[in-house]
């Protein structure tokens, strides 16, 4: 079994969309997907959370991300993470000491979150992935 | 056969050189490697393109980053793909959802870019690889 | 044996705190460690050196993140590294060209830096690692 370990440490849209695209295509490609997020990556899993556009760095390219997903080019990525989450091989972890720094719990995440984790169980999963990738 | 396996997310400088140089070194010893150049990482395989200096983060820094390029401290990084190229080694990948995105098309792309894919084909290239990087 | 291999491109303390957690659980955890630190995360390594805040696509979040430190609930990443360095598996290399970039010695640097070390000593290290990451 083939396996892909994430770390996803921003939920900019132009970083949580290659991290979630991975996890599915590689969920359907029979891959086991294993994704830690951590750090500004949390809010992401927060119950209802829109990302907060695009890094600064390409600010200047905003425009065409957000044309790409209005036309249907790129899609949503929580319609590409639903995708992935039906092959039962995505499992989704939010990192302990991040949720304390943001002062979150369990029940202020969404519901495909797997468990609440820390970087000792991540390790143990992502152990012999051929894929792994910290994404921020 | 020792394999590197690499995402590349950003065209500023401080990501790119990093990048082309850990392919070209694994080249040079005899690893494949095989890079993956999506969002706005893509912008950097135009034709003709120049990277738009250092990221946000480290403005402060970017002119000794430049001194170090202008003495040739740091080689540039083309020449540094060049020389890796030069091996047969590296494999360099276009994302196609990225090229949509921009509006680009592959006679847009330099000619060393070996064909335009998508996450499946990173995946199943990345597979088994000893080092895996996103970088960005 | 288990092994993580990280390459640290950025001192700031959302991206330090990361990667020294992870190699230090994963040192705790039995693992080898390999860091190399290059670019902007070769300033960690200077003497005295303090991180520079955190990225500034979450400067919004910087007082949570200053609170999580000074109230104890997130420990200093250099606390966290003595833990890690006190299992004798991690090991630390300074990126050469990054040192002549900016212009540093040896001497310059923390005593628990291991060796410099260029791009190709990175990768005989990182060979056959379990996870590896860039983080930046």
């Amino acid at each position: 079994m083939s396996k892909i370990s994430l770390i996803v440490a921003s939920e900019k849209i132009d970083k949580l969309f290659p991290a979630i695209t991975l996890a599915t295509t590689a969920a359907i490609s029979g891959w086991d997907a294993e994704l830690f997020f951590t750090f500004w990556g949390l809010l992401a899993l927060k119950k209802g959370y829109a990302p907060s556009g695009v890094s600064l760095d390409y600010k200047a390219y905003e425009e065409k991300l957000t044309q790409a997903l209005a036309s249907g080019s790129i899609p949503d990525w929580k319609t590409v993470l639903e995708q992935g989450l039906a092959t039962g091989r995505i499992r989704i972890y939010a990192c302990s000491t991040s949720l304390g720094m943001f002062g979150l719990k369990q029940e202020d995440l969404e519901s495909f979150v797997d468990s609440i984790a820390g970087a000792a169980t991540f390790l143990s999963k992502a152990k012999g992935s051929d894929v792994s990738l910290f994404i921020s």
